[in-house]
């Protein structure tokens, strides 16, 4: 209640509610550069083949609830020196609090559009913005179909524990549990890298263990034919809620070069 | 963004988002007919009780969040015919975006209380419609009690999975976690039939196997005393989304004949 | 429809709802006593540093969607004569249903914070209530860093079969996977009691024996080393739905006894 006040006031602002603002509300420290308006063409009414001409490569980043959302920007800006890579990025309900501004390390989600490379930012509201018809595309189908990578980083505990089950009830998890892991769908097999970032506790637990065992064993991204995940996994370091043990996200350097190596980038060119 | 604007207006109205908007905020091409006036004796402070000397069968049909949702009307109407059957309709807040009203297949949920044997729909919010106290109704167990079969068509992945996990995070995988599998506790033993719709990679994900499992293998509708599921697998056709394969909803009309079937229904008369 | 024109103004916008309203909205027969005003610092930036020295056993108390919620007062009350506790409650978005002063025996959940040792309520929308900036404490992980024991009384079928599989989509969820099961970070290992309370079905519905063995005999309180959850088996009675069978919570005086005697609490005075 005494959250709803300040939240929804009387001055429209909008809100979020699974418990979460989108926007901040209270007053924020460092307001590091203005949202841009974000063009309509960028996200709505995506349809996968109007860009299967494009020449490029397509990297479809994602990031969940984790603190180290806040290393997507960093991720981003290193992948925009490439002149052949288009990046379109799939944000939860719970990442998005972390890019919303509040500080220089944290600007607002929307100004990652402002990246060379960067095409499309995708929440889970998109999926239904406008009332389906027959014949219109479907958000999760044609960010698959478009994509040839997909990338979490960082993957929640959370959603690294619905992923398992194919629970999905996001953008992001319709897209991951519509993914083409065989290639039998869209002629090519495509590969999903994820990179775990949790408290140590929650990586600690025991559920971790049998989550894990399925992205690296049974949907490993081995030599065999079946696998298509690849687990980043976490390190040791002095998390931001001040534990220190397992559980950080690989460093974000970490993930640009296995995404680099992966996806084969080469036409880098001085930004 | 965008969407929230026109959502929540000038007015400062706070909503609740789950990243769905209940209605469809975008110009609609075609408004085919209009919204009818809920009743409120339809779904509010339902007791099952109230209803056991009716002389019907009753049929708790559920919709969750795939397109093949736009086929309930079909289903619905063609139940229409019988004297002897009451139906009441469950939506999950994904599968109401499909109808909404934004074309001739896809008239407003709430139109179809307009057909004869419709006497309630039900939406996750009227769980709590009013604050509980001692000595009142809940709502999953009422419609529990009331039904003699459930039949979840279109039953989507991600329903699939939760249900198969007892998860019950809304109104629908309420019921089902409460559904009396072993007519221990109603004294007569309930069947549930679902029938999965969804993208052909979404069937083709490794989870849906064991989850089929459970529900064929573990729960399976077979002769033996504790079974209570029975699946309608999908079938290969072109989806709505435009991959072709294993996936789709079995066609509406067999989705009726198996009700007619497991219902013994027989009243039927001219329209 | 009937509830959104109250909550949602008089143009007809209706919203969304996680299917809780976070105070009721219809008139309530009985309004037992006025909610304060909750102070801030009760619930705001909680860092748990802060609390080291206070010479207190801290015991985080949640509910989660049960009817048995109607409990917490009990059970919050009896434990008021102890001088040497501090009690910090969770509580669910379902689960806050049932304390919105809508009866006698159902306050306002914040009135709990009248009771001598309630130190602190906490809902999801506390865990985002300020834009998260590095530096800043993270509530899941604060509140189980202050935690000498974690009771989930009543403990909701959806929130165990979430628990048992570590989805943490909320607050109570995110502490329960970032719990200390072991020790090894926070130096002492802590328990976790919970009490499973609901409809005899869902109780007796097949997903609930896999849980329950999750529960007691992978991360069961043994004498085991890495035993960390003790389950208060649900008792036979007659349910407030009406009906009849195991899967009532057991007796809050038990649950109230158990915490004395796992907590070792003595200091007992005359309130
Ligand atoms: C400030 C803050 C930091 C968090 N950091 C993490 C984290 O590093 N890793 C994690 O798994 N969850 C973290 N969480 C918890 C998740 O945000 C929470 O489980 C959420 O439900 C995840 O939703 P998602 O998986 O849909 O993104 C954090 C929560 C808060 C409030
Ligand atoms: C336009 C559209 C069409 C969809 N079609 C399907 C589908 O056919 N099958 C499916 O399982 N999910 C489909 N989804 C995804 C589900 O709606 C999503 O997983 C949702 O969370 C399901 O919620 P529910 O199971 O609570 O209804 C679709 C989503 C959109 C936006
Ligand atoms: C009036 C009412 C009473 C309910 N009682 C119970 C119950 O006793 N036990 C239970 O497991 N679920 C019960 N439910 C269902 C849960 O509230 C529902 O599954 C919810 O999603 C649980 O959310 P939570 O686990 O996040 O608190 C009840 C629902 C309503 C509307």
């Amino acid at each position: 209640m005494r959250k709803e006040d300040s939240v929804f006031g009387t001055n429209g602002v909008r809100g979020r509610r699974v418990g979460v603002p989108s926007q901040p509300v209270l007053p924020m420290p460092v307001q590091p550069m203005p949202v841009p308006v974000q063009p309509k063409s960028k996200s709505a009414h995506f349809v996968a083949t109007e860009h299967t001409g494009d020449n490029k490569k397509h990297l479809l980043l994602a990031a969940s609830g984790s603190v180290a959302t806040i290393k997507l920007p960093n991720i981003v800006n290193a992948l925009s020196r490439y002149n052949d890579l288009s990046i379109r990025i799939i944000i939860t309900k719970s990442a998005e609090n972390f890019l919303a501004g509040q500080s220089e390390e944290q600007p607002h989600l929307d100004s990652l559009l402002q990246e060379k490379n960067v095409d499309g930012i995708y929440r889970d509201e998109d999926e239904w913005a406008k009332p389906w018809v027959r014949g219109d595309g479907i958000l999760h189908i044609e960010l698959r179909r478009w994509a040839d990578l997909l990338v979490i980083a960082p993957l929640s505990c959370n959603s690294m524990a619905k992923m398992t089950m194919g629970i999905a009830d996001n953008l992001l998890l319709s897209v991951v549990r519509a993914w083409d892991t065989t290639g039998d769908i869209g002629g090519s097999k495509k590969k999903c890298i994820v990179a775990p970032a949790m408290n140590t506790a929650m990586w600690e637990h025991p559920v971790s263990k049998k989550q894990l065992k399925v992205l690296e064993e049974e949907w490993g991204w081995k030599e065999k034919g079946d696998a298509w995940v690849e687990v980043l996994r976490p390190v040791e370091k002095e998390l931001a809620c001040g534990d220190s043990g397992n559980g950080a996200m690989r460093e974000w350097s970490k993930v640009v070069s296995v995404i680099e190596e992966r996806m084969d980038l080469k036409d880098k060119d001085k930004k």
